[in-house]
């Protein structure tokens, strides 16, 4: 059960709208809820979801420079200011349908039933799983290019991966640091033809094929990385500033297949221009959500965007279900 | 030509991109675009566009009850700091494909060109054009519900308009006013059944027909507004503390499809879901983006993530564009 819980806040069993995950998805869904007078209430793993293990967020357009831990507190003080309640420590295992309603069960136990909920888990970045990455994420191993390349200035990186994320990255990296090694496991790349010839061009990006990162070594920072050729098995160290892992992510199908959400070809739950979803009072935003009317970037103000967007449908569709309610106790 | 144009700032005649107006749409694609190491100027007529005559707003997550203009001044500041030029107090008048490049002119008589054009020239919303509205715009009538609903707590507030923002505006702010007039000038509404079977039985909420706003009235705030009946000629004086005029917006059309480029129905961009629109090179974010692939929600957030999409997608143009161009100069 959570440590984190407000204490004082006297949870109820029905809301109108839960919001399961508090990122920059799930808080903004929770402001503009609150906004439109729905009573709602958050439940959540963990608070922040990426943004905060960012160290250094300057994306977030009118907050420059900001560790992504403060900016977590900046939207959760915003949300608690209108008073949302939040059950922080515990992940939901259950969504299911009871009547008009949707019931959230949580890993503690915990019931709750609401006439919407919002799923803004966000996805996991699929991880090398090799020594040394979880000790240095922060300090050298990151999963964004576009949040960190910048501290990577005249600076020599790595990054790991041979789809479309990996090669934009190693592209936008070659424009600030000295030099971007791109390392893939296979001889053949997943990306977009384009930016393949367009990194081979790049005097500044060496291609790597066949090679895996065995581990990530440094002192307090990444100082080099230990790779293998998965044909010759020859093993040889690089001296890297830093390493950026773009090997995907991790939607948890099963669990979202078990609701009964209608997922895009990635796992993504596939969600409307307003977020809802194939399940009348089930919305999506932020990264868990996809579809083909998304263009998938993965940032702060995206996430927050869809989570105004849900909030507002949200409130469009509890105002249709009350009504029907009302008209069918007639 | 511009009074506000930054001093020794040293204007190009040719950049990568250029974006075209500077509200949060337009300030935030022009953030991520430096980001994107791309050569990018901002060039508008003013700053901050609706953003700036908000008196305080309390929707962007993360700051809290900050006044408009405080808040484009963070947006500047923070679009400054990566050293984007900005040609502020110049309309752009026109945009023509030159090669493969798009230029712009300016009302000055300014031209400028780029392999990018960013339209984030936001809509004006479309006024009453009655004595007293431009008066009191900020200080009782308000085009936004949503954003400055919170200021009328148990007041009353009139609403103008018979579509669906002006009966969700109305319902909206039943839950906050103590009172709300819905006026509308005709006696058949635009607006969803659903939204009108929910007014009528709103107890807070009374339905004037065939009634239009002739004068609004007051000292430093609105307090009265004088309303005459289009059929019987009637006239009388309400006393009302806001005025919320939801009667929809003007997209310029006829400088937009001068340019060639594809609108919705209601006359905005259509936008594909990365920001492109039928013209390549030409993207659109925030107020003006429209089409299927668009859940319209006008707020600064949404405008914003517009904004870094439209960057991010540039800038994949932008590679290949200039791709081609090494290609074809071999």
């Amino acid at each position: 059960m959570s440590r984190f819980r407000l204490r004082f806040e006297k949870i109820k069993d029905k809301y109108d709208c839960i919001v399961v995950g508090a990122g920059p998805a799930g808080l903004t869904a929770a402001l503009y809820l609150a906004r439109f007078n729905i009573d709602t209430v958050i439940v959540s793993k963990d608070i922040g979801g990426k943004m905060a293990v960012a160290p250094l967020v300057d994306d977030y357009p009118g907050i420059s420079e900001v560790p992504g831990v403060k900016l977590v507190e900046l939207f959760t003080n915003h949300v608690k200011k209108y008073g949302v309640p939040m059950i922080i420590g515990e992940a939901v295992v259950d969504v299911v349908k009871e009547g008009d309603m949707w019931c959230i069960e949580t890993e503690g136990g915990r019931k709750l039933c609401a006439y919407a909920v919002i799923l803004a888990i966000g996805v996991e970045k699929r991880k090398l799983g090799v020594p040394g990455e979880d000790k240095f994420i922060g300090r050298g191993v990151s999963y964004c290019a576009v949040c960190d390349g910048m501290f990577f200035k005249d600076k020599v990186v790595a990054v790991v991966g041979g789809g479309d994320s990996a090669f934009s990255s190693a592209l936008y990296l070659s424009t600030i640091a000295r030099k971007v090694y791109l390392i893939h496991r296979r001889e053949i790349f997943k990306a977009m033809p384009y930016y393949i010839e367009k990194a081979k061009k790049n005097p500044k990006i060496e291609i790597i094929t066949n090679t895996v990162i065995t581990e990530i070594l440094g002192d307090k920072k990444v100082s080099k990385i230990k790779v293998k050729n998965t044909i010759t098995k020859e093993e040889k160290i690089l001296d890297v500033d830093g390493v950026f892992i773009e090997i995907g992510s991790e939607p948890p199908k099963q669990f979202l297949k078990s609701i009964g959400l209608e997922l895009d070809e990635n796992g993504y739950i596939a969600v409307n221009p307003d977020m809802s979803t194939n399940l009348p009072g089930i919305f999506a935003c932020g990264d868990i959500a996809g579809g083909r009317y998304k263009y998938r970037f993965e940032q702060i103000i995206t996430a927050a965007a869809e989570g105004a967007i849900a909030a507002k449908s949200v409130y469009e569709y509890i105002i249709k279900v009350k009504q029907s309610e009302n008209n069918s106790l007639k």
